[in-house]
């Protein structure tokens, strides 16, 4: 039996009832087990072709859809105690890549609390959630091309920001955070064949840790009319495991009541929300714990709303939550609230000081089911992120 | 010598000045020239692996680089007169499929007319351009997975609308076109590592039409803060043959005065713009004519923007122009604006009254360079889609 007791979900929390997918330094698919990781081509017959072992991302063997999903863990799970020698590493010894080839990437704004206090930090004075937030579940469409995996540095971002003297372009003042659990979709639809709510299931392959690198001033100032963009577009960071759907299972609960009712095709059996707990870590001090429990629009719901005009998702589509924000003032997934828009000062263990991260600084989101240290919790390990300076600023002439 | 003289855009204008690239039904790299099309692959030496040309899209080749975008050009034009007869096939004989598979999707919003039209149509009483708009080209991510080659249908998109008895889901009752040119990328850039503006051309290949369908209702309900969504995305329509960058080089123009200077990495030499012409028809009736000339912000500037953040593009991005609008009431490129957002009746050659489309409509979009008929312009076909009724409503439980 591997060890899986100790209670730090950056390293345990990977027994027989997680078995998350990652892709390793070789393209080869790898499941974390206990402090080993398992090379899947090694395991023996699990049922499925070989080759989406070897193919340099999940995506193969995410399409191939949840009969081959849970065949495959089943398969897994009785073969655990007699692997051989050679499918097995050491869990410390292997170089994670980005697990998913990613397709589309949709960024949900789910949590009341978060948009709420966005709101009210944004538009002061005026109604803080936006008329249609409570009907439906607001989103916009970020960018593939920059979702890296856990490890990969954050080259400070420049653009358009506005101040006294009025726009002038430069490096960010406002670099942030946003603490997000993602959606990896292994099974698409067809254009014109919406996704009912109720099989989010069968499309929905597993879970990560997201987090959404933001330049507050640099989306201040662009967000109007069209939504973020350059704000958003330069750092998408993600866990290298990615958790079944099967395994989030157990930690299902109701969620929040909605009200007014959601449309018809927003309506899902109970419960619908997931209970991962989240903790936001910066140079080692926990700044904040929350939890996706309270989530208002649920997994399900966003999928069936970003797809019910009709809209095709592919294998790789990666879909998160929005900044999971909890009610009390450290239980807020970014700085924009922890530090009230840079008026209040946050101070870590150390004595450092922060509103904005500078240069240097270290950002990692741990996430996890259950209660650390017991049999059965359910690690997503970390996303990890250091910011650096950014590229010179590009001169044209 | 092929048939390039007569004067219909969405046949004609296809002379050897132009040789635009696509591909057919099995997945061949094709030209057209005059009215044939020539299977690359059956071409002879044109200089680079052959195996780019049956590959099923046209990415292996755009990610060869200028150099050999080039070179092949060359090599094609000097063998034009000399083609082994099984290359060369009639153009109506050939069905083309999507020619490029799209990275990330990006939709700017460079006419100033559009623009300022969209804000006095949505948010009357208020400044009607954003604060922003003249000091960046502002722009959203759009839905990659949706892209779709010109004659596909375009089921009528569901969604929440507004209206007196509060919102409500059901099939969009303003449905809308957006005449569009779109760039696609060829060799794109490393995260981190912003494209100059004057760089461009080392980057994108060429240019197609584009319809970026529109459902205004659901729009306008759910774009506020993050921009839009669901309004968008069921559906972008792209020409088949995609210009390369060099045939339009003769169409180069000044571009509008830029007031205040843009920022440094936005400034570029002239001439700055492209005047395309874009004709706008709706069952057979020409209902807009506009070009790409007025454009406030070049292909060139949206490009530098959408990578001054560091992020990162990809062989397959499609960047696009956002509507194209002239200053005359019959030179906007939306129903929104040509039907003052519904209110004004537009009546077709045969009497029918539309303000937003139909279903069983029919709409394309024809776009060239140069005098129509003469020997040396050039035209991009056209982009067309035909409206039909959505899926029923999806019934959860």
């Amino acid at each position: 039996m591997p060890e899986t007791g100790h209670g730090d979900p950056a390293t345990g929390g990977f027994g027989p009832e997680n078995l998350p997918y990652g892709v390793d330094e070789r393209g080869r698919v790898v499941v974390a087990h206990g402090d080993d990781v398992i090379d899947l081509e090694l395991a023996g017959d699990l049922g499925v072709d070989r080759r989406v072992w070897t193919s340099g991302s999940l995506n193969a063997f995410m399409s191939l859809g949840p009969d081959a999903w849970s065949g495959v863990r089943e398969a897994l799970r009785r073969r655990l105690s007699e692997l051989p020698a050679a499918a097995v590493r050491r869990r410390d010894a292997v170089r994670l890549v980005l697990p998913v080839e990613i397709a589309d990437y949709v960024d949900f704004y789910a949590s009341r609390e978060h948009a709420t206090a966005m709101g009210r930090l944004l538009r002061p004075g005026t109604e803080p959630l936006p008329e249609a937030w409570t009907h439906l579940p607001i989103a916009y469409h970020g960018r593939s091309a920059t979702v890296v995996v856990s490890g990969e540095d954050v080259p400070r971002p420049s653009g358009i920001r506005n101040s006294d003297g009025g726009p002038t372009y430069g490096p960010t003042r406002c670099l942030d955070v946003e603490v997000e659990l993602g959606f990896v979709v292994g099974v698409g639809n067809r254009r014109g064949e919406p996704i009912p709510a109720e099989r989010a299931g069968d499309h929905v392959f597993g879970a990560v840790l997201l987090n959404d690198w933001s330049a507050r001033d640099v989306q201040a100032f662009e967000y109007r009319p069209l939504g973020p963009f350059l704000g958003k577009s330069f750092a998408t960071s993600i866990s290298p495991w990615v958790v079944p759907l099967s395994a989030l299972e157990p930690w299902r609960v109701p969620g929040p009541l909605q009200d007014p009712p959601p449309a018809r095709y927003l309506r899902t059996a109970e419960p619908r929300g997931i209970d991962v707990r989240l903790e936001l870590v910066l140079n080692g001090t926990v700044l904040s714990s929350t939890t996706t429990a309270g989530l208002y629009w649920s997994m399900a719901q966003q999928l069936a709303h970003l797809t019910a005009n009709g809209a095709a998702t592919r294998t790789g589509e990666l879909f998160a939550t929005g900044t999971v924000s909890g009610s009390t003032p450290r239980s807020a997934g970014s700085l924009m609230e922890l530090s009230s828009a840079g008026r209040e000062m946050l101070v870590l263990e150390d004595g450092q000081k922060r509103t904005w991260l500078e240069d240097g600084d270290c950002v990692a989101i741990r996430g996890w089911c259950g209660d650390p240290g017991t049999s059965d919790w359910v690690s997503f390990g970390e996303v990890r992120g250091e910011v650096r300076p950014g590229p010179e600023e590009v001169v044209v002439r």
